[in-house]
């Protein structure tokens, strides 16, 4: 496993550290960020070796190409990357939403060599700043193939990810949606609206004990980050947060009409739950 | 603060450590539980020194009655106890609603003596053996008089909390549990209905990242206590629910309607809110 260099666009906390591992590993690491600050933070620290410029006409000269920009942006992000791909190995992303960026890459013509990542690893602070080494060690990372993939371009995307020390599972990009809708996505949803109903209660943040403080964490996590991730994910989305009001209306029900056997029924069934493997 | 003999009724994890933190200060500690094997282990650990019977006729020995029963088993506890309370200074109880047991208190004619308490300590684990020294240490505990409760019995209460390490807060017993239902009882539904839209979907417990196993963990408390916080609490829990149910349904009709703007203020409001003092 070995990359001369790879050119990354986005130099957040996920592009960052990918940075920081990779230089450390050895690779040239060229870099692009559309905010200037933290493009000449990135190359202060020397862990970016080379900057370059808005066209991306110099992510040839890469053998891997990773976008870890927010989700929305990255489809636009590979089009202006894909003129300039030559004889690229590998193009890779790390956004929460996977369907659409594969599609993306398959009309662009580069679906075999392009592998979508999602490394489940990220944090409330962002920016340059915030990245570190070691940052995927012992991540799960999702990998989906577009329906033109090289088997060998996966493997490398394997091993690449293997080599930073993170766990990557193959998994279909519709599933993968569609599983992040639940496991990611509506508890994210659910914490921003708790944060809303406690907010039209005139409950503080530092209100809540123990337990609530954890369920309202989530809501202090990045607006940008996830307007993006919701629009992308909107029907899987929708669909989960609709079985949410659904339980949450059943539970009202039974308070209103005293059933007993209905209220224990319910954390009953969620206690039973959280005992599950 | 003297208290030379202390009764407490229920031996759990809260009366437990109330027995040890008491014991420890030197009490007299009478207990009662009605499970023979916990009453048994706190006999037995040295920190309960006498048992008190199902009648609870012994009480009126103690200068202080502690109930740290269920909610709804608290008030017919207290009936039982009322007729032997003799020169009893201090009648109080632990659970997570105050108005019922006040009412309760006023109606057996204790109200005078009665202050209801609400620490906010707890955890997954119950029983005595779940029990510990110092549990109260720097815990916020609310307190509140009934409507008449002599100002020197609501005094002794919050000392005696005080000499437990806690930081009693004294409270209106209604607008506590208006405030709690949003504090502490919705959260606890949130986790719970997330737990089981998670279920629906075929969620495992363990599939969530680190945000949403936050989301999650409050649905492995405790059943029997939950169905009887929600049921004496209901009205105000029921009026919080829909509040969630409400901003849930904000958000579904963004997505459903690609409303950018209306998706970005949710994520925004959530946010702002969380950096509130």
């Amino acid at each position: 496993m070995e990359i001369r260099t790879v050119a990354i666009v986005g130099l957040g906390l996920i592009g960052g550290s990918l940075a920081r591992d990779l230089a450390v590993r050895g690779s040239r690491v060229l870099g692009y960020d559309r905010d200037p600050g933290n493009l000449r933070a990135a190359l202060g620290s020397g862990c970016v070796h080379a900057a370059l410029d808005s066209t991306l006409e110099g992510v040839g000269e890469a053998d891997v190409l990773i976008l870890a920009v927010p989700v929305s942006a990255a489809p636009s992000v590979l089009t202006t990357a894909a003129p300039h791909l030559r004889d690229i190995r590998l193009v890779t992303d790390a956004g929460s939403t996977k369907q659409k960026i594969g599609e993306a890459a398959g009309a662009l013509g580069i679906g075999g060599r392009f592998v979508g990542s999602h490394p489940l690893a990220g944090g409330h602070q962002a920016g340059w700043t915030a990245s570190r080494t070691g940052f995927f060690e012992d991540a799960r990372v999702f990998l989906c193939a577009t329906a033109s993939t090289n088997p060998e371009v996966l493997e490398f995307a394997r091993e690449l990810w293997i080599s930073l020390g993170a766990h990557p599972e193959i998994i279909d990009a519709a599933a993968h949606d569609q599983q992040l809708a639940w496991t990611s996505h509506l508890p994210q949803v659910t914490s921003t609206a708790l944060a809303l109903a406690l907010a039209s209660a005139g409950i503080r943040p530092a209100d809540p004990g123990p337990g609530g403080r954890d369920m309202t964490r989530l809501a202090g996590s990045s607006p940008e980050m996830w307007t993006d991730i919701a629009r992308n994910n909107a029907e899987a989305l929708s669909e989960a947060i609709l079985s949410l009001e659904i339980k949450l209306g059943d539970m009202r029900a039974a308070l209103a009409t005293g059933d007993e056997q209905a209220i224990r029924r319910f954390f009953t069934a969620g206690h039973q739950w959280s005992r599950r493997e």
